[in-house]
């Protein structure tokens, strides 16, 4: 293990229960960070200040929902830092990825891995070792991101998980998007075994997801037009039609 | 390193902020909990249980003002496990410990640091390795504890914090039992140069301390005598005058 000090941070947003993380190479001080949320912009800067961090991309694993990607403001205040989302995300960002891309920061990389069904442009991030990913809305601790809008299909989202999450290391550790009820990390091998969702045959799993019968976002109105804009943009632009 | 799997998580309890942490000898399974809070009881037994871990101890800090420990409730429902808390604090529990006892899991333990100065009990837990420690109230991340009740005392916190973690090593994480911004870990080093208070002399920090004007906690006239008693006892007992 090359780094010193610490490697990571993850960091909470209470309102939306979403983790933003904080990865860095110690020796060359390269930095990327995940999911950042808006109103928690000035912490991430200041922590990153401290830490005498260069940070290179602020990365979505998808078009969020639920709160206001920090990505656009980051970019604003850190010079250098570039967005970045997947090209089937339909959002704005510096750099668009998809299947195989890399992340490069030092001598590390995260590796995206294409895991719709949540949404169409969800992505893994998985770290070079795979000794962790950062799963954003496609697998949840013993739960998943919803599929009943944003492009969500269940059949799609199983398929995800089985095939470019399971496929990890048991002991690989998962690091959500989100959790409601307090925990913070997760393995591969405990989501193959407890989690209630994935451990039902897929017609289940479908018949499960298509009747959840959840509430709309809270912020989704608001959430999902900024993040097609990165959040905020430096200059006014048209959307598509 | 020994462990296989996930070898510890943390656990945010919302209300009062506070982080449980849940450590584990993936070889032998048995397991310590440090800071449970009683509201979550039932979220950290399924853990355990879908872990397939053996509780050995329930161990605070401390004698929490904040929230009532769930440190007897674990033990009511957890056969085998067995609540610890410092010497000093004048609380019930089935194991006293102070500085340089050890709390052993598997082939690992936790070594207790008398750090008092929030409260006279309060204990630091070091793991053997070093490489993590939990310092309950004692350091939070870029602050400490308040010192205006339940025997504080500022100049007393100062020499703990530099005479007992500050010594670590620098690249040693610590958990503290809160945090209200949503950070999670933070190391040796980064509070030796970014603690705000810490970074003061020690009169500027005690003038600091004494003059917050804090408001009380709002759960402490339910949380102190009930954490006196470990959360819940087996048997109804009589506190003293």
């Amino acid at each position: 293990m090359m780094w010193r000090c610490r490697r990571w941070t993850g960091l909470f947003e209470k309102v939306s229960s979403t983790y933003t993380y904080l990865l860095a190479d110690a020796q060359s001080k390269e930095a990327v960070i995940i999911d950042p949320v808006i109103d928690e912009v000035n912490r991430d800067v200041k922590l990153i200040e401290e830490l005498g961090l260069k940070l290179l991309y602020a990365a979505n694993t998808h078009c969020h929902a639920d709160h206001v990607t920090g990505t656009g403001l980051l970019k604003k205040i850190l010079t250098g830092c570039r967005s970045v989302i997947a090209k089937d995300s339909g959002a704005l960002a510096d750099i668009y990825i998809q299947e195989g891309d890399t992340i490069n920061f030092g001598e590390f990389y995260l590796e995206a891995r294409s895991t719709p069904g949540h949404t169409d442009g969800c992505l893994t991030y998985v770290l070079n070792d795979r000794s962790m990913a950062f799963t954003g809305d496609a697998l949840l601790i013993r739960g998943c991101g919803r599929t009943d809008f944003q492009q969500g299909c269940p059949k799609t989202l199983y398929n995800s998980v089985y095939g470019k999450i399971f496929t990890l290391p048991g002991d690989c550790l998962l690091y959500p998007a989100h959790d409601y009820t307090g925990q913070t990390v997760t393995t591969v091998e405990e989501e193959r075994k407890h989690n209630r969702r994935f451990t039902k045959p897929l017609a289940e799993f479908i018949e499960l997801m298509n009747n959840l019968n959840l509430p709309k976002p809270a912020q989704i109105d608001a959430a999902v037009p900024a993040n097609i804009r990165c959040g905020i943009q430096d200059d006014p632009i048209a959307l598509g039609p």
